[in-house]
């Protein structure tokens, strides 16, 4: 499973007030904790807090100053994606283009030019689609400019869109049916990924809505996920799924041996 | 989620000794606290502690004189099942046949005789087979077996076996897949039941197993299982998986509505 840490974001205040105050403290905290606890990238998001390049590039250094782990570029326009890119010393993901023809062109060969990955999101100038079928072809549409941009399937992590399950609770077995859908788009596959905790949002037992949607995503084919790493329970059914679908060696530490893979 | 609870079982020493002392007293609390935990059938066994049909009366009497929860006959011979049936008074579920011929020659008529359901577990005279060919193999057996017989799917438990992840870890992929599979036996198609702590027989974790795996066997197809009821963590990831996949409506005091249903 990649793991996509969530935290280095302004939408959380620590985060917004230390770059503001470019108190980079608080940044390297986050991205060692993260790092810790088994994230395979960083996410880092200026949010709705800045539109400034420099602030994302003074975001991406105060992590680099504190790990080397892989940094997901949380950005969509190529003025701050493309600077960032350029500071990032190891493994790079943008997150992310959607089907749309403008984002595509924007960002997929930027992603080719600095041999960085990226995610495509299955949504257009319509919005996100709601059943299976819209979702599969709004992914075919990305994996195929991917694809002719010079970008392998593992370069590509697809992300079908996980909605809140208060507000549009059918969506999830949509989205179940179509990650299991989505595993037959190409073979080799793309990455399949989703930004998880939007699907508890506003709910009650957020935790306990993203672990057990997590898992029974990871049964129908998810891969990836931006998610809070930080939430130990998360990480332990992480383990766990990772056990079940024979991605990690049983031992009876397994729990603890995950989190120091 | 069709959820049958496991606990009144000689397995367990308290069940053993209310069974050899004729005292109820236990196996009346067990009935009513597995029934308030949400099962829809409990199950009753005399594992190795006795083969004696009127144990099994007696204790199919003790259950009924509390509940009137659906049962779960937990044996494999006619002479111990019939006179269970006979006893229960409510709904009635057999566990189990095998794809054995005789096993089949002297359940399934049984089934369909006294208007019971029927588990039909995926082994034969040569075991259970461990990819998910053969676990289809079987079950297409069964099934029509209990076709012929005059059973409806909504009668027939198809069983594909859970095996220790502590000792055969990548059967679980495989009775995930083999779950996935079996959802087209048939339109309508019977249920998909397992007899889920085997799973963590063994393991550490257990509990984490346990219910890491239900949600992930039920984003595959599961709706039945028989497990430990009692584990509220189990309890409370069924409710959850259960309202993901849309079966169960939003609320925010959803754990607590699903354990009142």
């Amino acid at each position: 499973m990649i793991l996509i840490a969530e935290r280095i974001n302004t939408g959380f205040s620590e985060v917004k007030n230390a770059l503001e105050n470019r108190d980079p403290a608080v940044i390297k905290d986050l991205a060692r904790k993260q790092t810790d606890a088994g994230a395979d990238y960083l996410d880092i998001s200026l949010g709705a807090a800045s539109k400034d390049p420099e602030d994302m590039v003074w975001l991406v250094g105060a992590v680099q100053d504190e790990v080397d782990t892989g940094l997901c570029i949380d950005a969509q326009k190529r003025e701050i994606v493309e600077p960032a890119l350029q500071t990032c010393q190891g493994d790079a993901l943008i997150n992310s283009t959607t089907a749309q023809e403008e984002k595509m062109e924007e960002l997929i060969p930027l992603a080719a030019d600095y041999g960085a990955s990226i995610i495509g999101v299955t949504s257009d100038e319509d919005g996100s689609p709601q059943d299976v079928a819209g979702r599969l072809q709004l992914a075919s549409t990305i994996f195929r400019r991917a694809d002719s941009a010079g970008l392998e399937p593992d370069d590509l992590f697809i992300d079908p869109v996980a909605m809140p399950l208060k507000y549009m609770q059918e969506q999830a077995s949509n989205l179940l049916e179509a990650i299991s859908q989505l595993k037959n788009l190409s073979d080799p596959r793309p990455h399949l990924s989703l930004g998880l905790s939007n699907m508890s949002s506003e709910a009650s037992e957020r935790s306990l809505i993203n672990r057990t949607f997590l898992v029974m995503a990871m049964a129908s084919g998810l891969d990836a996920a931006i998610c809070d790493v930080l939430d130990q329970k998360l990480i332990n059914s992480v383990a766990t799924a990772e056990m079940v679908l024979n991605n990690e060696i049983y031992s009876d530490s397994f729990v603890e041996t995950y989190r120091m893979d």
